[in-house]
């Protein structure tokens, strides 16, 4: 039988394995960030007549630059933000990581870096390889905030293409100040000039407002937007961003013609149609967040600060250990790699009441 | 205002534009071989059940090996060609463009070249180029036939990583022997060893059979298809490929997660179980060319032999102009930048006429 390794693969990839684990079959997954609400049956009724409409014409090519749906995202975000924003400014494609890859691929790529600071979203990193992307691994605090001072000295010297910034942050749920972005965007314009890439992908999910307002002015800013969460469809495959119309212009350079299907389009748009239903669910979320935050440190257990529907916790001499105690009691969380803590996503309340339990139980064996 | 150009994006997109035209809005168009036909309204109604159900778990991540679909396209190409192929063969993304330009970044990129016989489906070089894979323009006979002996020189010599063979081959609808496929294959292992990729997005329109069975034994073989043309599914971006299951393992570790909605998966799904009404108009639309073929030859224009849904005729002193002439009897064709010729795509019966009405009265001003 042929393997990867008899094939002629890049060498960097000789050895790999493809990113994610399978997902195992508990009762209770919280581990994706997922939004544990299904769609609403009105939205699921409009999503299919939308669909069928679309699929009358499915013969023909989609619309290449998806100009409603990115209407539609723009008043999604004026609405949301109460800044004005345009569908020249806005820009769709399959989930936000091709959002991030096409930006790589415009602003980044071979002979150029991009960095992050991590623990943060393990996708820039990855995607920043799959594009030929080096990438620098830039310092947090203790408490999982972004180190302002060691953040822009390291920007001076080494100089990045591209900064991520990742507000509120995956997978240690904290918030990033206005005031720590424009730092880092005046450090990155100083250096080089570079473009800085704020990932809101959890921001509905925030106790503070959304970044997007600093767009203005700012033509190498950046922020990258999904419906995976706050939309509740993660299914969906849909990113987006919002930029300088310029950064609009730039990303079709290299977007692949008619990557958006208009099966999404037409999804995507009845999604939007039901996003006051959709931010109701958001608002459960938040407080089910909340209430978790509360009861995690009712139980002795440490937490990190949230802004998003996840929360980290910990800290645990054996995280692996505890992942798996958890799991045993029919709970699946996540550990992203972090020494001592583990990510739980905020479920449903019946969802989030197993999960206590299970910690409960755990931290009492420890 | 901001131009892209004031960004920093890399230094080979500046002064870049987007590829495609705007589309006309003219009475007949026939530019870019889409399928005339509409989808059955048995198979709307079908799409929009799949999709309602996907959408009632939309809140999840899509199955992210597409396991379901990938078993049904390859039952597709078992019935189709009489060889058999099974899921872990078959590789789906969006649309065939993402197919390739997952199969660079596996096998192309920085540092690496690619090979394709010009004219041919431009995607292929702007797909390279977008990947960082440098790009070989190989030669073409006469008659658009690959030259064989110059192309095994030329790979014996230049010694790409990957070999581009399009049968049917766009623009010009050409067919490729199976002998040639293994001429080359046999020329790319003694060189390098390299992968040769055979891109049969028109095979369903062919006189000629599949080049399929050539995977048997070949690991370094791909063949890579598409629900855009022969399933009159071009907006719903459904590419897929056939291959040793190496490869489809290979290509797993630089797809990006999740890269194919649950929507598309579903809507994909439905076109499969109408295979059979969908092959039916395979078979109107094959006619149909034959009869333009004939129709035109009859008028003194010279036509490339085609086994495609299009065809590639001329010759003209003036290409533009007589696009331009025929546009202006309302028919729209697609000049593809091959000096002298032009490409009409076959459609209904009303718009064939409708262009030999047009070409007919044109021919007679030249």
């Amino acid at each position: 039988m042929t393997k990867i390794d008899d094939l002629p693969v890049r060498d960097e990839l000789r050895g790999q394995s493809p990113y994610g684990a399978p997902q195992l079959d508990v009762p209770v997954q919280l581990n994706t960030n997922e939004n544990p609400y299904p769609l609403p049956e009105p939205l699921v009724a409009r999503i299919a007549e939308r669909v069928a409409d679309a699929a009358r014409q499915l013969n023909r090519y989609p619309d290449r630059d998806a100009v409603e749906l990115r209407a539609g995202l723009a008043a999604y975000l004026t609405d949301t933000t109460g800044h004005a924003v345009t569908k020249d400014q806005v820009w769709a494609a399959n989930g936000s990581n091709e959002v991030l890859q096409q930006l790589l691929q415009t602003f980044g790529g071979p002979g150029r870096t991009a960095i992050g600071f991590e623990p943060s979203y393990s996708m820039h990193a990855l995607i920043a390889r799959g594009t030929g992307t080096a990438w620098i691994s830039g310092p947090r605090n203790e408490d999982f905030t972004i180190d302002v001072d060691a953040a822009r000295a390291t920007i001076a010297e080494l100089r990045p293409d591209v900064v991520f910034i990742c507000s509120p942050n995956n997978p240690t749920g904290t918030a990033v100040e206005a005031d720590t972005v424009l730092a880092l965007y005046e450090a990155a314009q100083a250096a080089k000039p570079s473009m800085v890439v704020v990932d809101e992908a959890y921001v509905e999910f925030s106790h503070r407002a959304s970044l997007l307002p600093l767009l203005a002015g700012r033509p190498n800013l950046v922020v990258s937007r999904t419906m995976s969460k706050a939309f509740g469809a993660a299914g969906l495959r849909l990113g987006y961003l919002a930029a300088d119309p310029a950064v609009v212009d730039a990303v079709q350079l290299v977007r692949l013609p008619y990557h958006l299907s208009a099966v999404t389009q037409a999804t995507a748009l009845a999604c939007l149609e039901h996003t006051g239903t959709l931010l109701g669910y958001v608002e459960q979320l938040k407080s089910e967040r909340d209430r978790l935050v509360v009861a995690l440190r009712e139980l002795g257990v440490e937490v990190t600060d949230s802004d998003a529907n996840f929360i980290q916790f910990g800290r645990f001499a054996d995280t692996h250990a505890v992942w798996q105690a958890i799991l045993d009691q029919g709970v699946l969380v996540r550990d992203n790699g972090v020494p001592g803590w583990l990510r739980v996503t905020a479920g449903t309340p019946a969802e989030n009441d197993a999960f206590l339990g299970a910690v409960s139980s755990v931290i009492k064996e420890l």
